[in-house]
């Protein structure tokens, strides 16, 4: 009969996970803060050269840590990135909102001539002040939210920027760095990202440590 | 006033990441069946070079499909797999089950001395026989569903095992291609894997194509 070796303990596995990242992965650009996030992140993806691409504008982590302490909600454009914020690290039972499946998404789509995943985004309306916008799935979304930005729509504490994919995903990140229009943002460059590592990103905003 | 310049149909925007995808990945290992799900795989994570770390067992793709076609229920360890999962794709409106936030999931964790993600595993009871389980997250509970049908538990028609990750993932992965109990299976060799990854290939076993 097979034997099967392993750890059993959740707990002792990040613990482990955490500390193989940090000796594997090229930390030194960031700040302790930064590095904490990044640390999540690539245990997210399971790639240590990830952190390569990995940019946090200089007030990102405060920004967005004080604001989820203060209760800021939390938009995602996605489902499972919504999924995948961990409950009980929020630090101050912060509303995780997804718009995506509202039954108004689909008619403001047709109406804006864009996809369901930016159209939600209409519907986060004033409640956009302040809050942390948690990208990790459409470039489209992140897109019309330069686009909402440009036009005047208020501003959020910080954006989470993690796109994946082939079609728009660099491009769109690029264009959050080149001018995130005043907002503290984190972003993935090139291809990487997704739902995990950008709910990853919001459990370690959310809490600190393990 | 900046101008941002992308493609704002889904589907247009879905044919070309996919173009894109077969351009560039090497999917010559493949069959033309497990091409698709590798598209979709790599879709999902972004990286062409993850299709180098692919695993397909002979059998897997036809008989994943024909579980899904007979309504077999898919199993997942995280509910952003099973949040993953379009259900519009699904072909017989197949059930989606996640256990972990079962109420007694918690208790027998504790009983068996697991983490909660393998604990689960024990309220798929004989439901399992002929489902779709699909572990896109933790490595104990694809070594946990090992030691069960190493005792005789239940066999699913197919087992997606694509936990990520540093500690236990790469061997979880290894241990069900050496012995899957004769389940067709597909894995993801290394750290690589993910609840994204997990859910494309199932949202691809739901239907081929775009």
């Amino acid at each position: 009969m097979a034997a099967y070796d392993y750890i059993h303990d959740g707990t002792a596995i990040y613990e482990r996970s955490f500390a193989i990242i940090r000796s594997e992965a090229n930390l030194s650009r960031f700040s302790e803060a930064e590095a904490d996030v990044a640390v999540r992140m690539i245990h997210a993806c399971g790639l240590v050269e990830a952190a390569e691409h990995f940019v946090f504008s200089e007030d990102f982590v405060s920004a967005a840590r004080s604001a989820l302490k203060a209760g800021a909600p939390i938009f995602c454009d996605a489902e499972m990135v919504a999924r995948g914020v961990t409950r009980t690290r929020l630090p101050a039972d912060n509303e995780v909102i997804c718009t995506l499946r509202d039954p108004q998404t689909a008619e403001i789509a047709q109406k804006v001539g864009n996809t369901r995943s930016a159209a939600a985004i209409d519907l986060w309306g004033d409640r956009m002040a302040g809050s942390v916008v948690a990208i990790g799935n459409a470039p489209t979304a992140l897109f019309y939210l330069l686009e909402k930005l440009r036009d005047g729509a208020p501003k959020p504490a910080a954006i989470i920027g993690m796109p994946v994919g082939f079609v728009g995903a660099a491009e769109s990140k690029d264009a959050l760095a080149e001018n995130s229009y005043g907002v503290p943002y984190a972003i993935v460059r090139g291809r990487l990202g997704g739902s995990a590592m950008t709910a990853a990103a919001l459990n370690s905003l959310a809490r600190p440590g393990v």
